[in-house]
C-alpha cells in the first residue's frame, strides 16, 4: 500500500502551518510540487524553505512536475476542467507509479485549505478510480479566507447570517450579494459590479511579506484595488487575490 | 495601550494548532477564558492542557468567568442576540479594565476559527465602541468545517461551485440545497428534510479522541446520526457538530 498526505501549508506565511502538517512533512519520504505558468519559481522556492525549515532528518525527495495548463478558451468550462482533470489525473497516476515504492509515504504540500477550491484531492479520487490504490489522509491548513479576515479583523459573517465562498466566475451570477467571498478571480469579476451599497475587504498574497489589504466602500476603493492589482501583478509576475463583498445591514 | 490577541486554537485537536498561534500564546500574560453550560468544565481542561503543551514561560494568569446566558425564549432571535452581546461586552470591557495592565497583551483562546461563527470579535468591537482603547489582533485557527472534510476526506466544493456555510436555524427556509455546511444546529434541522436525493457528511468532536464520522445518503443516515448524537450527548454532557449537505450532480 502506498500512503499520500495533503498537507495544507497555509496561505504563505511559514508561521501559519500548522503542528499537525509539521508532522506530516516529517512522515514522508517523497514530496510532489506541481505548478504552472508564473507562480510556479517563487511558489516552488517557498515550499523548498517549508521543507528546510520544519523537516528534521534529511534524506526527501522532491518531485516537481509541471502541471498540464487547461484550455482557458473552451467553450464548457466544467467540461474542460474535467478533461483538464483526467489529463492530470494520468500525470499523477504515473507520478505515483514510478516515484513511489509500497510502504512509502508521500505528499503534496497545498496553499492554503486542501479542500477548498483545490483540485487535488478530486484528481486523487481519480487516480484511486484508474485502480492505484492509495491511503488518502486530508490534513487542513489556513485558508487564505481566513488570512484576509485575520488582516481585515473582521468576522466573515455577521449574527446568524450565511456565509457563501464561490469562484469569480460565478459572482456575475449571484442575484442578491449580503455577505460573498469571492476566490479565483483572475477577471476582477468586482470591478462589473456598481452597487453603491457593497463594501468591499480584499487582499493579495495574504500571509506573505507582499500582502495588501484595502477595504471601503466599493465604488469608492475599486479603482485603488483595480491599480494596486495590477502594479503588483507587473512586478511579481503572479498575483493571488481574494475579497469578502457586504450589505451593510 | 493594551493589546488582545484572538487565538484561534482549532477544533480540538492539540496538533491542529498553528505555530503563529503559539507564538501568541507565548506573547500573552493574561487568558481569558469564557464558557458558560455543559461545556464548561471538559472545554476548560482541553485550553489548560494547550496553555501547559505549549507556553515556555510560567507565570501567567489565567481570568475565568462564566459567559452570561441568552435569552433562548426570545421570539426576536436577532434582537436577542444583540441585547446579549451588549451584556457581554459590559462583562468583557471590565475584565480587560480590571485584569490587563497598560502595556500588557491577553488573550482569548477560542475554537476553531475566531473569524467563523463565533462572537467575540463582534464584542469587542462592542468593548471598543465603549471607549476602551484596544490594539486588537486575529489569529487564524483551524474551524470545525475543515477538520469535517479532512476526516470525511472530501472536498467542501465541487468544480467551480459556491459553498454555503450557515447555522442550523436558517437551514429551513433555503430554496434549494446544492452544497451547504450547517454549524450550531443543536435542534437538529437536517432531521426535518425529507429530499431523497441529499447526501449528508456528519461529524462530532471533530479532531479530538471523542470524533464521530457518518455519511451517506440523508434519508438512510438520518436515524443512525441521531441516534449517536443523543448517545454521545448523554454521555458527555454536551455535543458540538457540524455537517455538509450535498445533492449529486
Amino acid at each position: 500500500m502506498k500512503q499520500l498526505l495533503l498537507i495544507g501549508i497555509g496561505p504563505g506565511n511559514p508561521r501559519q502551518i500548522t503542528l499537525e502538517a509539521i508532522d506530516g512533512l516529517n512522515r514522508a519520504q517523497v514530496f510532489f510540487v506541481l505548478d504552472k505558468g508564473a507562480v510556479k519559481d517563487e511558489l516552488l522556492q517557498l515550499r523548498k524553505n517549508i521543507l528546510e525549515r520544519y523537516i528534521d532528518q534529511p534524506g526527501y525527495r522532491l518531485v516537481q512536475v509541471d502541471d498540464p495548463l487547461r484550455d482557458g478558451a473552451a467553450s464548457d468550462y466544467v467540461g474542460a476542467v474535467q478533461d483538464w482533470h483526467q489529463q492530470r489525473a494520468a500525470l499523477y497516476a504515473s507520478l505515483i507509479e514510478n516515484e513511489l515504492a509500497d510502504g512509502e509515504c508521500g505528499a503534496f504540500l497545498l496553499w492554503g485549505e486542501p479542500t477548498l477550491y483545490d483540485s487535488t484531492l478530486r484528481i486523487l479520487d481519480l487516480v484511486q478510480a484508474r485502480g492505484v490504490s492509495l491511503a488518502l489522509e486530508v490534513i487542513p491548513g489556513i485558508s487564505s479566507v481566513q488570512a484576509l479576515a485575520a488582516g481585515h479583523r473582521i468576522a466573515l459573517n455577521r449574527i446568524g447570517e450565511p456565509l457563501t465562498v464561490l469562484p469569480g466566475r460565478r459572482l456575475a451570477e449571484q442575484p442578491r450579494i449580503d455577505n460573498l467571498v469571492v476566490m479565483l478571480d483572475g477577471q476582477c469579476a468586482f470591478a462589473a459590479l456598481d452597487d453603491p451599497q457593497l463594501h468591499i475587504y480584499w487582499g493579495a498574497y495574504l500571509g506573505t511579506a507582499d500582502q495588501i489589504l484595502i477595504a471601503g466602500p466599493l465604488l469608492e476603493v475599486k479603482a485603488q484595488i483595480l491599480a494596486a492589482r495590477e502594479q503588483a501583478r507587473a512586478r511579481k509576475g503572479w498575483i493571488m487575490d481574494t475579497y469578502l463583498l457586504r450589505r451593510p445591514l
